[in-house]
C-alpha cells in the first residue's frame, strides 16, 4: 500500500529575522524541509506534497531542484495546521493508504519512528499521533491515553491538574488513513481563542466517529523544531555530533572531531584519516584509506583509496580523484578526473580537465578553461610532466609522457613524448639591478626630503 | 556638564609572564585599555587620562594610535590606586563634573552601568562606587550600605562576621565630583599593612566630610579583570560568545558560531552567511546578503551586498568590494576597489588596484605593485578580461573591455577594447621529453648503483 | 643500575575498527606506543623491548623509524600479559636492575610516576605495582595492601564485599627486579576462566617466595587506556588541553587555544602569538616573539625570533626561518633556509632552496626543484629582488642584490647585481579583444538558438 507525505512548510519564521523562508535555512548542507522529506522517505511515499506559503517561489524552486516529483501547493493564508493540510487535498485526489503529516522545520524525525507509526496503523488504528516524553513537558499539549487508545489531545491551557501531570506530549506529527484524513479535517472548526483550524482536533473527531486512535512515542530529540537562528545552530550541532560519532564508529580516524563538518550525505570510508578543520559540503564520498589533511574543503567530489588531499586543498563539484592521487596545498580542482597516482601538489587550478595516471602537474599550473564566454576542456595523458607555471589554454591536449617546460603557455596540442616550450630566453644585464635600485633609492630620498 | 575619564594602566601584570605591558594584551582585536576607554565613551568624556607605568613608551604609542587626544601620565612608582589617580591631577587642572576611574585590565564595564553611576551622581551623591554581587564573594572588599548611602568599604581581612555576610562587593570603579576627587585623594594615607594609598579610602573620608556616597550595582560579568593569560583567554571567550549571539539575533546565518572569530568592531549585515572557520580582524563591515565562505580571513575591509568571498579568501586592509563581487580561493586583496560584479576567483594577488564593474580576473593574476622601493597602482576598466597568469607591472592601466592573453607580462597600458599579448610562441620538440626522461632515469640508475 | 623497558603492544584493538594495529594510532602526532616509550625514557633504559603481535611488520617499521635500538619481539598467540612479557626474555638475557612493564595503548604514565616506582624498588621491594584510585572503581582489580606491603591483587569478580570496598585499583603497570621477573613469570599458570597467563599473578607468587611487593599510586588520568576511536579522541583532547594550558603558562599568547593543535614535541617561545586555527605537526620549534597567524600549518620546521608567519602559511619539514622572516599567505616552504629579514609574502613555493638575508621574493615565485627524477637546489643571495611569477629552474643561483624581472623563467645563474629577464615583449592589438568577444557572444547566441 502506497504512502502519502504531506510536509507543512508555509510559516514565515518571523523569529529567524530573515528574508529567507524558514524551511530554506540549512542544516548539514540541506534545507530544513529536505530533512523532513528524508524522514518521510522511509515510507517510500508515492506522492509528496509540500504546503508552502511565505516565499513560495523560492520554496518551489528549492523543491524542484531536490526532486521534480514533489507537488508544491500554496496555503495563501495561515489559518492553522488543519487548514494547511486541507490545501493538499486537490493534489492527493484518490490517495489511499497511510498519509503522514510532517513539518518542514522539524528535521530529525527518524524513519524508524515513522515505520513504527505505520505499524500501528496496520494494526487498525485510523489515526496515529507521534508523542514524546520531554524532560520538561512545560506547555506542550498532552496526549490523554486510555489503554492503547488515544482518547484526546488537550492543550495545556485547557488541561486539568490531572491532565497536566501527564508526561506524554504532542509532537504534532500525525499519520492517518489517507481517505479518512480529509473528511476528518473537514469537520475541524476554528471556534477557539486564536480562530485557527488545528490538525490535532481530528483525534477527538475520529473518536466521535468510532474510529480508533493511538499514539507512538519517540525520543524527545527527534521532535526538535527550528524557530530561531539559535535553534538552527543547535540543530546543526546535534547533526554534527551524531555524524562525528558515526564516523568514529565506522572506523574513520578523526583527530579533532569537533573541527570537522559533515554534510547530510557525506560518506567517508574505514581507516580514512580526517585531520582537524575539514569542511565537507554536500555530495562527497571518500573511499577507505584516504587522508584528508587539515584545512581542506570538499564539495560534490569523490576521493579514491589511498589518496592524500591537502592541507588547504579545495575539491569542487565534479572533482573525481582515483586511487593514490595526491592533491596538495592551495590547489583547486573542479569538474576534473584525476587518474591513479597523478599528483597536483602546489598552487594550481585544474578545471574542466582530465589527467592521466602517473602524471605530475607542477606548481602554479592553470587550466585556462574560460574564454570569457565558453568553457573548454584540457586533456592530459599518462605519465606526463607539466612544468611549473604552465598555462594550458583550453581546448588543448597533452599526450602521454609529454612534457611542458616551466613557464610555458600551451595553446596547441602536444604530441605524446614531445617537449613543449613557450617561453622567452633568459638575458642577464650585468649590474643593472644594482643601478636601478640605487636610482630608486635616491628618488625616494629626494621625495622624502621634499615632503619635509 | 563634561566628564573626565581616568584609566589606571600602570601595572606590570607579572602573572601574564610577558614582556608586553598587561593593558596592551588584546581581546577581540583591541588592547585591553581600549576596552576601558570604549566603556568610558558612554560618558562622552571631555578629557581622558591614561595612567601608565610599566612599559609606558609602548602604552603611549598604542594610546596615540587609538586617539591622539588621550593624555598619558606616568606613575613612576606603584604606590596604590589613590596614588595612581593622583598622577592625573596636573593633566586635569580645572576639570569639573563627573570623574570616573576605570581600570585598563577590566574590559567589560558597560556604558549603561556608567550612565547609571552618572545618574546617581546627578542625584547629589559626591562619590558613587560600583558594586557587584558575586556568586562567591570570597575575599573581595564589602560595601557597607546604610539605606541608599554607602557608609564605608571594608577590606575582607578587616571585616567582622556580619560584614563578611554582606553580598555586595567592591569593583574598584569609582565616580566622583572632579573637583572634590583630588582633595579626597590628598587625604588618603598609607598607614596599612602594604603601605599603599587606596582609592577606596575616599569613601570614608567623604563621609567624614559630610559628603554623600552611594553605590550602583552591575552584573558580576562586567567586573571581570585580566591578570593571567588564562583570564585573557576567558575574556576573549566571553566577548566571542556575546558577539556570536548578537550576530544570530541580528539575522546573520552562522553554521558553526563557535568557529567564527569577531573583532570588537565587526559589522555583519542581516541574512549574510558566515560559514565555519572565519576570522574577522578589526575594521570589517559586511553588508546584508553577502556570503563569507569557510576559511576566510578579513581585516580592515568592506564587503558589499550579495558578494561571495572564499573559501580561503584573504581580504586585507583597504579591500573594498562592491555588490555581487566574487573573490575566490587563495586570493589576497589589499588596498583595492573591486566594482560591482567583478570576479577574482583563483590564486591571485590584487594590491593597490582598482577593478571595474563586470571585469573577470583570471587565475594566477598578480599586480606587481612593488619595485623594491615604491608601490604603484594598477587600474583596470570595466568588463575587461584578464587572462590567467597575467603579470600587471604597475603603474599600468587596462582599458574597458580590454583583454590580456594568459601568461602575459603587461608593462605598458592597454587601450580599451585591445588585446595585449606578452608571451613567447609555443614550440613542440617531438620525442624530446621521452629522451630526456630516459636519460635522467639511466643517470639515476647509475648513481644508485655507485652508492651501492 | 640500568633499567629495562618492556612495552606490550601485541593487541589487535578490535574495537578500533581499523586495519592499523592499535598502537600505531596517533595521539599528538606520535603513535600510541611512542608515548609509552617516552614515559619509560624517564628511567633511561639500557634496553627496550616492544612485544608486538597483530600487524607486527608495521609496528617493527614504526619502531625502527622512531629508534633503531628498540628490539621488537613477536607474541604469536595472545595468551595473556605474563605470556607477552615472557616473549621478551630471550632479548633480555643478562638484564639486571629494574624492569618495567608498560602498555602500548596507555600513553600518559608520567616519568615522575615511574621514578617513584623505581624509588620504591630501591627501598628493597622486589615487585612494585602501579595503583590508582578511580572516581568509579567499577570492575577494576583491587590492590590489597597490608601496611606498605602489597599482599595480592584480586580480580573484581573474585573479590569479597570487603575487597570490593577497596578504592585502590590495578593499573597493570609493574616494575620488578629484572632477574627475578622472568622466574616469577615462569611460575604463572593459566588455570582460570579465560585460560590466560596474567602478569598480576606474580604478586602472589613473589609473596609466596618471601619477596616483598608494594604499590605506588598515580592520578587516574595517567592510566587512561585507548581501546576505541572514542578513547583516542579523548586522549587527544586530554593531551591538547594540557599542551594549551602549558603554553599559556609559558607566556605564549593564544587567542583561541581550543583551535590550536600541538604535537608531542612542539616548542613555542615566550611572547609568541598564535592566532586561531593553527596546526603544529611534529618537530616544530618557534622562538620567542614570533607570530603565527591564523590558518597556518607547520611541520618539522624552525621559526626565528620576530618572524611573522601566515595567515595560510605552510611550513614543511626542513623549513628554517631566521629572525624577522616574513612568510605570507598561500606560501609553502620546504627544505629551505630563509635568512634574517627575508620575505616570501604571497602565493609561492620555495623548496630545496636557500634565501639570503633581506631578500624579497615576489608573489607567485616557484622554485622548479623537480625534473621528474631528481630534485635540485636554488640558491638566492642577500638583498636580492625576485620579481613576481619568477620560475627558478633549479639547479640555479641568484647573486646578492640581483633582480629578476617579473614573469621570467630563470634557467641560468644570475650574477650579483645583475638584472635577469626571460619574458616576451608586450604587443597590443587594438580593438581585437572587443571583436573576439563579439564573435564569441554571437556564437553563443547561435548555439543557444540551435539547442532551442
Amino acid at each position: 500500500m502506497s504512502a502519502t507525505l504531506i510536509v507543512l512548510a508555509a510559516g514565515q519564521g518571523t523569529r529567524m529575522n530573515s528574508d529567507l523562508p524558514k524551511v530554506l535555512h540549512q542544516v548539514a548542507g540541506a534545507p530544513l524541509f529536505a530533512h523532513a522529506l528524508a524522514s518521510g522517505a522511509a515510507l517510500s511515499p508515492a506522492r509528496t506534497v509540500l504546503v508552502a506559503g511565505h516565499g513560495i517561489d523560492r520554496v518551489r524552486e528549492a523543491a524542484a531542484e531536490l526532486d521534480p516529483e514533489i507537488t508544491v501547493v500554496e496555503q495563501a493564508e495561515q489559518l492553522g495546521t488543519a487548514h494547511a493540510v486541507a490545501q493538499a487535498r486537490p493534489a492527493l485526489e484518490g490517495a489511499t493508504g497511510d498519509a503522514v503529516v510532517l513539518y518542514g522545520d522539524t528535521p530529525f524525525i527518524s524513519g524508524e519512528t515513522l515505520r513504527r507509526m505505520a505499524a500501528a496503523r496496520a494494526e487498525g488504528h485510523a489515526v496515529v499521533v507521534l508523542g514524546f516524553e520531554p524532560v520538561d513537558p512545560a506547555r506542550y499539549g498532552r496526549l490523554v491515553m486510555e489503554g492503547d487508545r488515544l482518547a484526546r489531545i488537550v492543550e495545556y491551557k485547557d488541561a486539568s491538574e490531572a491532565e497536566r501531570a501527564i508526561g506524554l506530549c504532542n509532537s504534532g506529527v500525525v499519520m492517518a488513513d489517507a481517505e479518512a484524513l480529509f473528511d476528518l479535517i473537514d469537520a475541524v472548526g476554528n471556534d477557539n481563542a486564536s480562530g485557527e483550524y488545528y490538525l490535532t482536533d481530528i483525534v477527538a473527531i475520529a473518536n466521535d466517529k468510532g474510529l480508533s486512535c493511538t499514539a507512538v512515542t519517540c525520543p524527545e530529540a527527534e521532535t526538535m523544531g527550528v524557530n530561531t537562528r539559535g535553534d538552527l545552530v543547535r540543530a546543526e550541532a546535534v547533526f554534527q555530533q551524531a555524524a562525528r560519532s558515526a564516523a568514529l564508529e565506522d572506523g574513520v580516524t578523526l583527530t579533532a572531531p569537533e573541527t570537522v563538518f559533515f554534510s547530510h550525505d557525506t560518506v567517508v570510508g574505514r581507516d580514512s584519516v580526517v585531520e582537524p578543520n575539514v569542511v565537507f559540503g554536500p555530495g562527497v564520498s571518500v573511499e577507505s584509506g584516504a587522508t584528508i589533511r587539515a584545512f581542506s574543503h570538499l564539495e560534490g567530489c569523490h576521493v579514491g583509496n589511498g589518496a592524500v588531499i591537502g592541507p588547504y586543498a579545495r575539491l569542487r563539484p565534479g572533482a573525481e580523484l582515483s586511487n593514490d592521487v595526491r592533491v596538495g596545498n592551495f590547489v583547486e580542482i573542479k569538474s576534473a578526473q584525476i587518474s591513479d597516482g597523478a599528483k597536483v601538489n602546489h598552487l594550481s587550478y585544474i578545471g574542466d580537465a582530465s589527467i592521466g595516471a602517473g602524471t605530475n602537474v607542477g606548481a602554479g599550473t592553470i587550466t585556462c578553461n574560460y574564454d570569457g564566454v565558453f568553457k573548454h576542456r584540457t586533456e592530459i595523458g599518462e605519465r606526463a610532466f607539466i612544468g611549473s607555471d604552465t598555462m594550458l589554454v583550453a581546448p588543448v591536449s597533452i599526450g602521454d609522457e609529454a612534457m611542458t617546460a616551466s613557464g610555458s603557455v600551451i595553446t596547441c596540442d602536444v604530441p605524446e613524448g614531445a617537449l613543449a616550450l613557450g617561453r622567452a630566453r633568459q638575458v642577464n644585464k650585468d649590474g643593472l639591478a644594482r643601478r636601478m635600485f640605487e636610482r630608486l633609492k635616491s628618488l625616494k630620498a629626494k621625495s622624502t626630503k621634499q615632503v619635509k
